[in-house]
């Protein structure tokens, strides 16, 4: 079965496509609002992972929508998710059977409870997986250091491939480069340079 | 890593072991009461899967406290989850480092809620893994249909592995053979016999 799987470049995304490799035709699918080269960098981490790749545009309106809403919270997690499900309604939009994601058991944002993907699958009529929604943290980080050559770093550092990276330049272009660190916690992130053999 | 996967010799489970099988070290595990030959079914079930085998004996308390529950609720829906739950604990006593099983997204019993997979995490030092958690009802059709070869009857009529065959037979012993249409309604159900090629 063929399957879009919203790739960011990072880890987990990464990891889901492994893990969906040897039951699914795998493309790897970066949303971009086309403001930074985040899909390009993501297309560089698909080609050493070995799998297929497709950017799809997101329209700039939804990016100011997310940051928007993140200047309202004071937090990023809700204009994250409504990145996140535009990407996968834009996946499913794309022509895809199956949609898929990295989203973890753990994970607050963007989290894709029942509901949203019954949703998602009713209205495209498609199917939606989520290859690590079984696993927690400690597993999903044994999987990845077994499989996976990352670089870690401070996100602001790392030519990252996913929305995050955009929205950044979106609102520093909104609301000025000082609203980034508003916004958005300093933590480490993840990018994926290919597969261990 | 070494994965303790519960494991019915039904579709759900058997197919949880197939995508976890490039991962883990995996060992199917059935837990029984020892009142039927559900788990002589299981291996059997196991071996035509080419994984490894083991059965845990649970104490016949907990199938008399699990119908006891389903007699007073009227509905089998709390008591298979008390089962379930008392078969992972079991799993991870047996010194899996991994305890897994194939509840699915959809599945409303036995369920594992994020809350349940972390408290038996943290009480026995292991890892939950719940490899079909991340797939809805119709992908996992498709999946078994692709990767398994399945045999389906009337549950009162297959040879089952799971737990459900030999709580049928406790309720039997302690109720009478009338409470069985009572408590669970009639439905259709799978047994493995081995994978496509």
């Amino acid at each position: 079965m063929p399957l879009g799987l919203s790739f960011s470049g990072g880890k987990d995304s990464a990891l889901a496509a492994l893990l969906a490799d040897s039951f699914f035709d795998v493309t790897l699918v970066t949303a971009t609002f086309g403001v930074t080269d985040a899909a390009e960098n993501a297309r560089e981490a698909a080609d050493a992972l070995g799998f297929a790749h497709e950017t799809i545009e997101l329209d700039r309106a939804v990016a100011e929508g997310a940051i928007e809403r993140m200047v309202d919270d004071g937090y990023p997690r809700n204009g994250i998710q409504q990145v996140h499900e535009a990407t996968l309604e834009a996946v499913a939009e794309a022509g895809f059977d199956v949609v898929g994601d990295g989203t973890r058991r753990d994970d607050r944002a963007p989290a894709v409870s029942r509901s949203v993907a019954q949703s998602l699958e009713d209205r495209h009529g498609v199917q939606y997986v989520a290859p690590l929604a079984g696993y927690g943290r400690e597993t999903i980080d044994d999987l990845a250091g077994e499989l996976l050559r990352i670089e870690t770093g401070p996100s602001e550092r790392l030519a990252k491939g996913d929305y995050e990276h955009e929205l950044r330049a979106v609102l520093a272009d909104v609301y000025g480069e000082s609203a980034i660190d508003d916004i958005f916690p300093e933590h480490v992130q993840s990018v994926v340079r290919g597969r261990r053999e």
